[in-house]
């Protein structure tokens, strides 16, 4: 696919400067662009970048204007004009619409005509597939559960019976939406299985990464607003709400019924307690462990920076004894505040 | 399914207090309970959320006999007893018995004539799959795997060749049962495999997460014993043994040959140490890392506690110097004690 | 099957003491070998494991000759013997080349005439398997995608398209190559997908575990070099870097573009910040933290000891008040030094 900076302008709109019918085919980062590439600079302090590129143009900020002599957009977020050159450059791959021979589709299913159900998919009764989505080979969408238009389900995802999924939905493999919640009651040494009655619920635009896995609730919903992004291998228990637009980085758990605001930004590994809320526009570091609720949006951390191992065996071992030293602290000061006394 | 309360004490035993025809038929939280559902409060301090239900009827300890008008079920257990009735009313979803046309089985595999294995599933050559079992769609069960009676396997499971799980399993949708255990032994510069050639055994009564790992053992088996209760994304290495009734939370890992005591807890994303025992009963917070055996039951923790970010970046870089910390008030204290003498 | 010691002598070298003629047939822990298996001993420590042994051979490092009168082998390295002897005796299972009536293969797929797909498995548009590999039940390989020759993909694996696996990998359960990178440009208040373009590229004799993800780049490759051993549940982002004969223990979570040297060895649940260069040959402790380039080889740690919960609780907290713990130390320094003064 190929396509003129004139018709990027109309298109995503930026001011034009130089050669309107250059031609670009890719996006590329800028010291690999070649001519027929565009690339782009964020910031005022990675300019140094352009003088070495042989990309066909470039995507710079207004008061970049004058960095480079090649052919260039100039737009207040670069970024984000890459990004949607690089989706009209880089379309996703659509697979035929209808229903494989391979597929095994329940006959009360419902399936939009011009969806797509990859071989081995197994779509369960009841069910339904909106409009142009594309269910990948071998995924599996459990008995009433609903895909909303335009949804991309990458290879072996699951989908659970009765969950719901909005539209624009990105499903990557081996995600697991809907598995029963860890909910039992002890009973005796034993425990007694509490049945997950409630399913889960995903708003439109969610992104959600490979074998990443969302419980269904106990009683009530589990709630994935419209825009969150989700990364890879996170765990999102029962009865969790995840507010609009916040997006979680790989290996972070969230524990059950824990609520967390819109457009929240949390670290890989992060783990958050249950039964506690994150107030909007909260940022948790990486590996940092939330026990109680934060009502006051801010950035709150727990990780621990590391050393060389024999230096950090020395330190760490007095973790265990910090309450003692503070004692010792303690006296030392009661002490000299004799000492001091005339 | 709508049940009476008389029905519901005949079965599971409690003292009705109120009409015993009154009829549920679901559970629900009390604050959303409408006149033909049932719900509960589990302890003496939640009984104000007695005050606005329109739930038909409550379960509720003894104690707080006179704490309603409503139609009530008196036991000393009432989360227990919910959890009965809820399975009562919330059978699993149960496909027809037989082999679905897209399944794939093995001429010599051994199916009960009750069992019910899913489109896209594969049973290998000599596996078995126990009375009234589900396989899901999609699942993998390898040669000579054993599978018992009542088990459910939810879609997109694996388990590998020779593997056994007793009776009433339920595994969730994309575990993995019986991969190759971490074993490599070094040849210079690069790795040798060590076959892995133990199996997983997993008792009666045990569940398992979504996307959780169970590896197979290198000589001897990885043992999962009865009643054992895993959440998703658990890491469980070749050789470990995990006791009867223990239940472990999501995203914790668990390293080779570490054997887990009976009746053990442990938080999510804990990290347990190979090679090591842990005593029964014993239980493990949440983010806790443990490097050796725990021979005394008891809780153990290393989780940090978090901070607004700055606070926490001024705090964690003396974590780097304890020790010289501790030096520094060791110093103080023989100056001190220069000091103070006659 | 069965070997003589002299036999394997032949194959694998070492020197044979006592009868050449005994026969094993597999391998097995000293304390429950039996007459016709080899165990071994590493290190001259554990040569007390002979005494009872009833072992028919036993693989000895050569100072530990005279340790035992039974049929033995001496070698310098017994553990790489031992690998090699197991790998002998127990040939990985191969099913039969060809594929499986019940996959789904596109007509413009190269697959070796004696490779072997198996039931349920989905190659893609213009995909290519090499000679004699083994494509394992419900596999889903992506348009363009290459498997080497003799590669292992165990039951449900994701490779997806344009990704490129080398030789002899070995693939285990439920493990996606290839999805998207977790790239997002915000645009207000929502978050716009950034293409990820690149591939995944695995060099010859990798080994992945169950359900760990290996994410596509984002404009180039992620790139996983040859001989790397990565166990389950593990995270690698977009365009990391990881050198050739590494090993990395499970739940191990890697930031995008990180670059992991050669010979490394990462602890389980280790989390490898992005953008960070490690050196070849450095270990990085389980649990551990790394937030910056390491540009020297070494052991680092940032793991923490754990204490019973209520000694931990009393500790812990401080960890919130070090830096006024730090001034408090300060202080008490300064005050005593005026205290000395003459």
């Amino acid at each position: 696919m190929a396509v003129t900076l004139a018709a990027l302008v109309a298109r995503f709109g930026g001011e034009l400067v130089g050669d309107g019918a250059v031609t670009v085919r890719q996006v590329a980062p800028l010291d690999r662009a070649g001519p027929d590439e565009i690339g782009f600079v964020s910031q005022a302090r990675y300019l140094a970048q352009l003088s070495n590129t042989r990309a066909g143009a470039v995507i710079l900020p207004p008061e970049a204007r004058d960095a480079t002599e090649r052919p260039r957009i100039l737009t207040p977020n670069p970024y984000l004009y890459f990004a949607r050159v690089s989706a009209l450059l880089n379309p996703p791959p659509r697979p035929p619409a209808g229903v494989h021979p391979a597929a095994t589709v329940a006959a009360d299913a419902s399936i939009a005509a011009d969806a797509s159900i990859g071989p081995g998919a197994v779509i369960g009764a009841g069910a339904s597939v909106g409009a142009r989505s594309v269910i990948g080979p071998n995924c599996v969408i459990g008995d009433g559960a609903r895909i909303g238009a335009d949804c991309l389900l990458h290879a072996n995802v699951t989908v659970y019976h009765q969950c719901e999924i909005g539209d624009r939905a990105i499903l990557h493999a081996g995600c697991v939406i809907g598995a029963d919640g860890f909910g039992f009651a002890p009973d005796g040494e034993r425990w007694e299985k509490i049945p997950q009655i409630g399913r889960v619920r995903i708003g439109d635009d969610v992104e959600v990464g490979a074998c990443t896995t969302i419980d269904r609730g106990a009683l009530e919903d589990t709630v994935i607003e419209a825009g969150v992004k989700l990364d890879n291998l996170i765990q999102v228990a029962h009865n969790v709400t995840i507010g609009a637009h916040s997006a979680i980085a790989a290996c972070t758990g969230i524990a059950g019924s824990a609520r967390i605001g819109r457009h929240c930004t949390i670290g890989g590994a992060a783990m958050i307690f249950g039964h506690i809320e994150i107030a909007d526009n909260t940022r948790i570091s990486t590996n940092t462990l939330i026990t109680k609720s934060l009502p006051k949006a801010g950035t709150y951390t727990s990780a621990l920076p590391f050393s060389e191992h024999e230096v950090w065996q020395k330190n760490a071992v007095h973790m265990r004894n910090l309450d003692k030293l503070v004692k010792r602290i303690k006296a030392l000061e009661q002490k000299l505040g004799e000492l001091e006394k005339p």
